[in-house]
């Protein structure tokens, strides 16, 4: 692949540009948000959303995959003054999997030696926090969740039920200091991911979603998964997760990483068990500290440890209908069994936080034992694990570390909020980052539908991160199409968790994208929606013209029976007689269009 | 189209064969499964499921499109004695648009006299239940709703939330009786359809869904419609509804019926729109009452009636951002405009249920004030109107009409519960048939997914009946495709709903599903899912050679890393250890793997 480096997509959405919000405590930070530009006849401004998409949709940025992206926070992390760089580890063959030749993914062209903490800082956004410091990236955050909105002079009129979440009508710097000190937010930064745009997953904040990249044994390459981070992210996906498990994880990583503006998960578990070629039994402490080594040093923003799988609960999964459906639960179940010891993650517990706090790598505390049936849902395997993450979190905050709780999994429906319930008493309000839950196990092709009612609940609940499903869920490794289709669904899911939940900003899209709808400005229509090409196509499967696009119907109901149309009319009649008058004249109490048994 | 007669989708679901339960109470009572074989090594029985598809799935019923299907109700009907046939109504020009020539679809070939009540009687099933009479329609819903299951000796223990919903372990012909004399369910059922195959809708039964076929004067035409219908009930649709708002609306009606083994629902007020050329203010009772009475004599089994739109109500709509959403109610609201009058669907209400009384056709009272959009939800004009829906309940009933009440629209999460809790004191407890709701607005092109949740969430809080949307919806009628999508991911919201409320055969299919998922028994997980054809060529993309379905791994995590494999590994290796006696101890409060803090 000498001169044959990957492309990705590139180019905005229709009638969208990137704009910038400046900082003011910070006046070098320049915060991305999408406007969408409405068609005049609207009289209405343009509609600016939250955007994770990265500099890919912007036309004036010059993209080359193999540069990498603009290194934005490295100042930021040098102004601190508590970090050093160092020559940092070197890619050994086992780090790749032993692949070589032209199966060996070639190395990111652009070699940075990595930083870690001054010895004994703790370099985490919580011990910025907590010591009183509104650091760049929260005040990043901060802009980034306020969607352009000023602050109203007025306490807005909330419509929604947050079950005790507290967002707040306008969100502050200072405000995100405090979430985050108190651990109830967390803005996954790792010191050597300068790339990133900030982000922070909180109840308190917009509820965000995470994409699930990275190969298989069984198929995929590094150029499929740099495209499928860049094409999830273009559709909304806040964070990405590189689940790699094929060969050359580290490598992949690397293009990865340097070119993704959103925070980058993994379970370092994997890599570890490819070194030991596979047998879990092989696994030890050391080639998981030298993992965990490795993958902070490239800038792993957030590390799934699955310390909650102890020797003592393994027998309380034997009677499940479908076992330990999490890789890395079922991999250090096996390694407990056979060595008869309790896991050597939770053992070392303390040392992995050792480590995080020295590269701000957030925890996510990983669900090994959640339930992989309807039948599992609420077992005690799943709580006594649950138990477990809320003493380590206690464990990891007293170390400065950032920790957000993984969840299930398969849950019906009327087992949701339980799981909510008992996730904030547990862990002190850590932010809750689910799979789902699947309310259903009968519709493999179509887990994306099971497993979005279940994250459209459990987000209004509460929860701050739901991890798509996408339709190859149960079936297979998912390609572009399902990538797309998993993002676009989970952004349905957390844009409706906020409306229920009231946040201030929410309503403002459906409103404007139903009056475009009532307008008939199609164009518009599209463009506000979360997928503008596929609603566009679809519309014009049946009417493909241009005129259509001013049409008032559309092949649904014809011009005769078209709802709209006929509202139209009726507002048109109604202005013509007065209906305004008459309307208020009702209100107040007046004789006409009163109900026929009161006009006798 | 002389000798070229439509085509349908005919065969069987993978694994699967029609199979037929006999009555009790009426020996010639066959009533459809539909069983799911499962592999040998299984050692399980199969899995019998609702079937919905008719003789469409059974490959020894010769299907002809121009015969119809079997008259298997004629009997039924005729013993009650208390029917006759008449010449009935003839087909005017209007009736189907004035369409001619090659334009106008040709008639059903088989014409038969429609029946109506001799004089005086109601020949309705509420009738028949409040006179204490069990039919052979209620016991038909009664077996069918057991899904062959037999009564227990013990009451099974249930484990979902019901809201108040009361479903037995095991449903018996009396209670189907009882259910529907009190008006809590209906059994659609027109004496001019005598090709259904009964079916109940209802709180305290299985969750139902619908689908909306039918052209527009854009686009369809009545093969396509005719499959539509056939493919529609293959993948689970409940009852159809025929929304035709285009030409050759009877003729194409009598195809659909005559070839409907689910009841088929209808909008009389879009053909009476069409015979007075489309022009609202042209309509009148008398052009309303002759539809009524051609649309009961070819065997329409449910209106939709929006006698609810009143003009005193209008007013309420001016500031909405969607307006009117409904066809009907924009038509209605447009016509008591117009004229300053009250609705003459409402004024004559009393004389349409004596029409619906001598045909038993059921009332799906209509919600021409439905939000269309998350800003109008539950806002006075939609709650106006529920109101006036319980009191034309309370007549239609003293007439012994079986009534339904239709449902939103566009509802944010936290604002579905009080719509149930709403209908449920207003109503009476007549059955609630939503569409969806859309939880949100900004996903044109997947509002089958924006609906799903807010339709499983309202299933599970008492909704007897979902009707479908697709993901067509507000952008162009739905074709064969868009029909399937739709019917799957509502067959996922009424499971989910029916598994939240603890209905106690719903968790068998996802129970054995699980167990062959965990089993890597990978074409009976196919074959028992929504869609095995799907689940199979999503598995297949990447591992399609017959040996991959026993492999123990799917392209989704390879050999190495699937925690189903490496969970049969943790079992093999418990049970040589003695796993289930240390679990045994440990349940005891043995000491082997306690947790290590009490282990010191």
């Amino acid at each position: 692949m000498k001169d044959h480096f990957p492309t990705v997509t590139t180019g905005p959405l229709p009638a969208s540009r990137r704009v910038w919000h400046r900082g003011a405590l910070h006046a070098d930070i320049r915060v991305p948000m999408r406007e969408i530009d409405l068609h005049p006849t609207a009289g209405e401004p343009p509609v600016t959303v939250y955007d994770s998409s990265g500099p890919y949709t912007d036309p004036k940025a010059g993209i080359a995959i193999e540069r990498g992206l603009p290194r934005l926070r490295e100042g930021w992390v040098a102004a601190r003054n508590d970090t050093e760089r160092y020559a940092g580890r070197h890619v050994k063959p086992e780090d790749n999997g032993f692949a070589e030749g032209t199966r060996l993914t070639p190395e990111f062209p652009v070699r940075h030696e990595p930083k870690r903490a001054k010895l004994g800082r703790a370099v985490t956004q919580m011990a910025y926090a907590r010591a009183g410091i509104v650091t760049p990236e929260m005040e990043f955050v901060a802009i980034r969740e306020n969607l352009g909105r000023q602050a109203a002079r007025q306490a807005q009129i909330r419509d929604g039920e947050a079950f005790g979440a507290e967002i707040p009508d306008f969100i502050t710097p200072e405000f995100v200091r405090d979430e985050v000190a108190k651990g109830r937010a967390i803005i996954p930064a790792n010191i050597n991911h300068p790339e990133l745009e900030p982000m922070a997953i909180g109840r308190n904040f917009l509820v965000k979603i995470n994409a699930n990249i990275g190969n298989s044994a069984v198929t995929s390459s590094m150029a499929e998964e740099v495209e499928k981070m860049v094409w999830a992210i273009r559709w909304g996906a806040d964070t990405v997760m590189d689940l790699s498990t094929g060969r050359n994880i580290h490598n992949i990583r690397d293009w990865i990483i340097r070119n993704a503006p959103v925070p980058i998960g993994t379970v370092p578990l994997y890599q570890a068990l490819e070194k030991v070629g596979g047998i879990a039994e092989d696994l030890s402490w050391e080639v998981f500290r030298d993992t965990l080594i490795e993958q902070a040093e490239q800038g792993v923003d957030y590390f799934t440890i699955h310390a909650g799988v102890r020797l003592h609960m393994i027998p309380m999964t034997v009677d499940r209908v479908t076992g330990i459906v999490s890789r890395g639960g079922s991999i250090m179940a096996k390694w407990c069994l056979h060595h008869h010891r309790e896991s050597f993650l939770y053992e070392h517990f303390d040392e992995i936080c050792d480590i995080a706090r020295a590269y701000d790598v957030s925890f996510s505390l990983g669900d090994g034992l959640r339930p992989g049936s309807i039948a599992d849902a609420n077992d005690r395997a799943q709580f006594a694990e649950l138990e477990t993450l809320g003493e380590l979190t206690q464990i990891a905050w007293a170390k400065d570390c950032q920790v957000m709780i993984e969840g299930p999994g398969h849950v019906p429906m009327h087992k949701i909020k339980a799981n909510m319930d008992k996730q904030l008493a547990v862990c002190g309000e850590a932010p809750f980052y689910t799979l789902g839950p699947l309310t259903t196990d009968i519709a493999p092709g179509y887990d994306h539908i099971t497993s979005g009612i279940g994250a459209a609940m459990i987000g209004w609940f509460g929860t701050a991160m739901l991890c798509y499903v996408t339709p190859k869920e149960h079936l297979g490794l998912p390609d572009r199409d399902d990538v797309k289709v998993g993002v676009i669904t989970y952004k349905i899911a957390a844009h409706a968790a906020d409306l229920a939940k009231g946040h201030p900003a929410a309503r403002i899209r459906d409103d404007a994208l139903s009056r475009a709808r009532f307008e008939f400005r199609w164009e518009d229509q599209f463009n506000l929606s979360l997928d503008p090409e596929t609603a566009r196509s679809m519309h014009d499967e049946t009417l493909p013209k241009e005129a259509h696009k001013v049409a008032h119907f559309c092949s649904m109901c014809g011009p005769k029976f078209c709802s709209m149309r006929i509202s139209h009319d009726i507002r048109a009649e109604a202005q013509k007689e007065g209906m305004a008058a008459m309307a208020e004249k009702f209100r107040e109490g007046g004789e006409l269009y009163l109900p026929l048994e009161d006009a006798q």
